[in-house]
């Protein structure tokens, strides 16, 4: 099931430059180290939403964690590099959502994109637990109709 | 192309206790270290083939990089639990393999299950070059008929 | 030796969030964490002063390097907190200055203080060599008085 | 108030090997992962004396916390490099308590020598308080007389 990630549009960006810690013995920015700033967006999207985490990741008494992640490697980022974080939420289903996502460097060349996929579960139990109504509700107004047609 | 990566036997498998400094604000650990694990892993199986790495990631003059990585999540680990990283290579290409990694805790139970691949380049140009010849043929033996209808 | 580190005045600062994979088990960002954020200081002072590092730890052929760390923590920053990172450069020597740090939350509680030397040396050799001439007098024009006293 | 950290007798030590993500941008340890080195030392010292953390920071009710770290940098550890670390508590108040650490390669260089000062507070009001009497008594048994004349 080959999805499209790099195209489209991307309802949501956030920027940050690269950090010197983040550079590895290969003299790029370690691989893991993209999963990290797909989790920055993540959250600064959902900010961007209103839903602001504070002291924990609970929204309505709902946790959040991550199912599945992946990325695709395509070009290394340097110290230095101003990066764009691009994310659209391509998924919604009755507990769980999937974040797209892109990094792409100033000069627009693409550097890796990926998907997360989060998982609305009980605190305490740990068990999937429908995703807070008002939150899809703005999930849904925010991405639009591309976002529509998707099942859990 | 669904692949059960769980099922199966293992050729190479690493043990490591889970660090402080790895569990997260949920208590766990971060979701993100399990690929630093991953990592740990890979490198650990090449060192079992003879392929030491001392000083940078270059065995016969070429580098590898990460081309793809991915994860899916189970069940979380937490402080003081044992894990044992299962690690085989699934596939090789001209100039890439493939690992099927797979986390288990002590009592069995499955954490975190995963791929990456990892692309054999030049060092300098970052372009892909063959896997180097004696290296293909100890990941073949160490492997055995699981991996030999790959290919790139 | 008692430093009153804390007081007095900082010629920088630099803001920044705290993000959701810097809190640790006991809900607060972890400890080791702190020097990141000190390192980020350091990187965005000698920006400020137009020592733009791109794609390594050069400047004018001289390469830097961390030859002491220490960070007093007062109190525990958390997920959300807005905070500003306080930089002076207190001491330059001929081979090696000193930054004091100060961490800060956006309600005036100050988290962290901190000091950091940095050493000069050869690429190559790692050998302590002269801080090359226009970046002292740069760091001494930027903190004016208050560093003129200091020795190696 | 020098210290000499290197010298005498340390009554733990910790083997691990240098692992590929802690690499940085200067081919070497990144400065900041000694300070977790220096963490899973305490925490294997602890386990030794019988205080296995599962979950929690947490012992007999108290949490601790680092409220001093601090290190001095000798020689730059590399990829491949088996590191011993070595730890003794050399004083015990009634609140805190202090590791001298010390990270040696297997050639006997040392690369790093450092301090932590850990503090027991109440879970919840995060108050300094007692350091529990049995913990107490297992860290003076271990280290002996080298710890008998510290005050708080």
């Amino acid at each position: 099931m080959p999805i499209d990630r790099g195209s489209g549009t991307f309802s949501f960006k956030y920027s940050r430059e690269v950090k010197t810690y983040e550079i590895d013995i290969q003299q790029v920015v370690h691989n893991v180290i993209y999963f990290y700033y797909f989790e920055e967006a993540r959250i600064e999207y959902l900010k961007r939403l209103g839903f602001q985490l504070k002291k924990e990741i609970i929204i309505d008494g709902v946790e959040f964690v991550v199912a599945h992640n992946e990325a695709d490697y395509h070009e290394a980022a340097r110290l230095g590099d101003q990066l764009t974080i691009f994310a659209r939420i391509s998924k919604i289903g009755r507990t769980s959502f999937t974040f797209d996502l892109k990094i792409v460097r100033e000069d627009g060349a693409e550097m890796c994109s990926g998907r997360t996929t989060v998982v609305a579960v009980e605190k305490g139990s740990g068990r999937p637990t429908p995703i807070p109504d008002h939150m899809r509700k703005a999930m849904e107004a925010f991405e639009g109709a591309k976002v529509n047609a998707a099942a859990d």
